[in-house]
């Protein structure tokens, strides 16, 4: 049986007491944005909690204005022991048999929230994103794709958790709209590159670990301190135009393949909440170096599930499932490497997993590996699809599946939108 | 003759009235950080400027708040016509028969301070820092080391202007000293990789472009409107480990190579005050697609020079010259072609030009080209370089020759110390 809240939370709820993530939201009628907690289809909103002064523990006793920021980065950049009293004290607050909000009518009328009623915003100002590569899968079929089975995976790519800089400021919040984008594609051989609205639209199913204290430049973070700077993760949706990033990105990498839009889901799902789904992480041969070897490798076994709604069409239809498990190099391992050679994260940061691609043909997670570059074709409810087409909406989920209960990330959707002309 | 100011400007002063370039600066005894304009050895104090009413025209005379801020971020935001006004005002105020400010000695004393009392900070808060790769002889040479003479420069290069997005939170002011990184590197064949400090460091010859308002995501910015949507220029160096990022950057480009320091020089040079110094751009053969072709492909004349002063030589040593002229792929079409996919650029984005190297041996913007990959050495004052050593401080300086008079860059300069072990 899980805990019981006063607050009623349905079974199929992904935002039992158990999960209690955190977003940013802004209240219907205009009032600021501030951060809030999900609890089964309510926002808790902290700044009203803070600001009846219900933060009493001893790291937060003297700065729950954290919460009356319209970020979560000043709460962030505390650490763990403020994310531990601040989850502990919610827990409580909203606990069946706790009196203080389920007893005060006018408090849990300002409080609780009907999630319907407010709008989620980007959770974190983000300073710089980064989005590695660390599913095997993706990796091997990209690779036997572009590069043929010989040299698929790169022999780098089992020394490091292999990475790129995204950009920052085309990351939007789940239910944001895409416009599709122009660019420049190469056709073959010598042809000169065409231009025009990019033709091979896709999606990537990624998870995003969200940085907590950073460190200074020049101070690595060891990878067994790692998991204390990260403060949780949300749901990502890396949209990709293949034709624009195949003429790119050689040999600097992927740009505005990428860049048009990177969607995330508003809750960010601590690490705390997380815990009680660690699973192994794939084994690693060769063992990684010292600096990356982990006295735990463990992942968390997430379930993931991408689904595509044609325009029209009254239903969504699932195109794939897959697992963060599936993951060779953890968001531990890929934290101690950003930082290896000094290099500084802030409060906000985001680490993207790259595409978490299963073993399996119906976990893979894009729909250039799906569809194998469109060679072949996806059913959907009726209608088939290769790329995405316009008026496509892509939506993502996942949760853990507890005894009776689940924490889930919600969803992470985005529609596309025909280019302008 | 140049314009003449009441306050002394050196003949060989890379700040005279011609010149006003934007930075932020901490003034001694502790005061908050402010926006000044460099003008001879001295710093006006936007700050001050704007407290006592002298921003009195149309556009900034209700809006000289834009001085009180920590950065000049709201007002690269306002756009040319602010910056135009902002100027003029200055011009008019630092002119040798304008008495406003020359008469009034207290406002002076307040508002003209000795650069050498002041502590420069960087000028802007850079929310995403891309760069680029629009050197054609950097591109030739790196490609001719690494792929052979033969598919020495990629297909694509010709035909768009190819970048990456780099790390902003590791961008750095100069005089910040740069810790050697740590990291991987790779022999060759099948041998494991190695961990631990680079052994082959390296600076680039670059400048950025500082952006000024943006565009909002969705809305690319056409090619012949780029210009009004960048501030200026300043001197970067892009420091490189050459053994990580060799070993890193298949297939998704530089990453902990480049993300442990980016030096930026203090001063924002804005492109009014480069005009007197266009020049035309190299011609484009194949011609650009039509979004990138602009209808006056120019450059400026800008004379770049990089030394170094190993630890204990008591002056440096010269070890290239180049020019900004060199650049293939303008900072127009740049920003043109970063928003044709609808990436939004945000006020204080940073866009790198990539390496700028020339067509003499003499002219090449990195250790890389200028030893081809240590095969050779740099003789500097009785010692020798194939890549830099602990304790070497390297120094870009740059600047555009008038008639008696220089519009100058000042420096960028860092000191490589040792590996943290």
């Amino acid at each position: 049986m899980g805990l019981k809240s006063f607050v009623d939370v349905p079974r199929d709820s992904h935002f039992p007491l158990e999960n209690l993530p955190f977003g940013v939201f802004r209240p219907a009628g205009g009032e600021p944005a501030r951060p809030g907690v999900a609890i089964g289809d309510y926002v808790l909103d902290l700044a009203a909690i803070a600001s009846a002064g219900l933060f009493d523990g001893p790291v937060l006793g003297n700065h729950s204005q954290c919460f009356l920021e319209s970020s979560l980065n000043l709460f962030l950049g505390m650490g763990r022991p403020a994310w531990k009293e601040a989850r502990l004290t919610i827990q409580r607050l909203l606990s069946a048999d706790e009196p203080t909000l389920r007893d005060n009518a006018s408090l849990r009328k300002k409080a609780l929230l009907p999630m319907s009623e407010v709008e989620m915003l980007l959770p974190v100002v983000i300073g710089d994103y980064t989005d590695f590569f660390s599913s095997y899968y993706h990796a091997k079929n990209c690779g036997t794709m572009f590069r043929g089975p010989e040299n698929a995976v790169s022999q780098n790519w089992y020394h490091l958790p292999i990475a790129y800089h995204g950009r920052a400021s085309s990351v939007v919040i789940s239910g944001t709209d895409v416009i599709r984008p122009r660019g420049q594609g190469h056709p073959v051989g010598n042809s000169p590159p065409y231009f025009g609205p990019s033709q091979k639209m896709d999606f990537e199913l990624e998870m995003a670990a969200i940085v907590g204290p950073g460190n200074e430049l020049g101070r690595p973070v060891g990878v067994d301190e790692a998991a204390d700077r990260i403060f949780g993760l949300v749901l990502m949706n890396d949209w990709s135009a293949r034709d624009i990033q195949a003429w790119e990105y050689v040999p600097l990498g992927p740009f505005l393949g990428k860049s048009f839009a990177t969607t995330i889901s508003p809750w960010i799902v601590t690490l705390d909440a997380l815990e009680p789904f660690v699973c192994p992480a794939p084994k690693q041969d060769p063992p990684p170096l010292p600096y990356l070897a982990e006295s735990k490798h463990t992942n968390y076994d997430i379930h993931l599930e991408v689904c595509i709604k044609p325009a029209g069409h009254e239903h969504p239809s699932i195109v794939t499932k897959s697992n963060f498990k599936h993951l060779y190099w953890t968001i531990s391992q890929q934290l101690a490497h950003h930082t290896i050679n000094g290099c500084n994260l802030r409060p906000g940061d985001m680490l993207g997993t790259g595409t978490i691609s299963g073993p399996d043909p119906d976990s893979l997670g894009c729909l250039l590996e799906l569809t194998w570059n469109a060679q072949n074709q996806l059913t959907l409810n009726g209608t088939t699809r290769k790329y995405l087409e316009d008026g496509d909406e892509v939506t993502f989920t996942g949760y853990c599946k507890g005894n009776d209960y689940n924490v889930g990330f919600g969803t992470c959707t985005g529609k596309l939108l025909p280019s302008i002309p």
